[in-house]
């Protein structure tokens, strides 16, 4: 270790089959990952809206390689920037919320208060798997529940 | 779950014997963590200087139980008010940095750009079990690498 001391260059290489832990990604989601659900006038649905769920992990960009780990560790995803020299991991796909991040996390419970934010990101994917979204009844709901959401995460 | 999601305030009591995994505090400590060396004028040291290494996990009061499930893990450091609504989990004894938090991210190596933070931290710990922080070469030695640690974490 005392190498890369001398020399932290070195770390900006990480090897590309670096595997992250389970755990591991429940600590840093704890620490720096959010469950956001946005809700859109969108006029082409029958709701007048549109529900647009996303997992989020915000980072410097001197972290990207984390975020990329992260993408393969979910096998799912995009990295892109967020804004300024922020970059964002961001999982839009229902599907893959529904396959990969939620089944994630029910397996790998969260240890901080994001675990309320996670139950709630689910329960409205659950009522998007019903179809209530569809409706203005559902979209008022799920608007109550996304309201009391997030508070202070970065996305 | 779906009873934690009905009625949040549950989580908010956590068994006391809630144990954290190991790779789950590497985690979180590459989203929350901070390695920090205060440099205080002293004028009862020789060199004229204090030097004031420590560890620190800012979190909100919100999650204030994972502050002390990390002094627990740890065995060591104190939980305290930060500023406002942030409290912090915090290690200064020498004997505790050298002993306990040191030889533990040396064997579960942190993922993120602050493992550097890291290294340099525990190189200034080294430098003052050889005494070098009670000259003011030694000082400024310490002082150099300080000033490069701790690009934007919170403590």
């Amino acid at each position: 270790m005392e190498s890369e001391m001398e020399n932290p260059q070195r770390l900006h290489v990480q090897p590309q089959s670096e595997r992250l832990e389970a755990q591991w990604v429940v600590g840093f989601v704890d620490g720096e990952g959010c469950f956001f659900v946005g809700i859109n006038p969108h006029p082409e649905m029958t709701s007048g809206f549109q529900v647009l769920p996303e997992f989020t992990v915000v980072q410097h960009q001197r972290d990207i390689q984390l975020l990329h780990a992260l993408k393969q560790f979910f096998g799912c995803g995009v990295v892109r920037r967020n804004h300024g020299e922020r970059m964002a991991y961001r999982v839009r796909s229902l599907e893959h919320l529904n396959q990969k991040i939620v089944p994630f996390f029910e397996q790998h419970p969260l240890r901080s208060k994001k675990k309320i934010d996670f139950l709630k990101f689910r329960r409205i994917l659950l009522m998007m798997q019903d179809r209530k979204h569809l409706e203005l009844d559902g979209i008022e709901a799920i608007r109550d529940i996304a309201a009391k959401m997030n508070t202070g995460c970065e996305r």
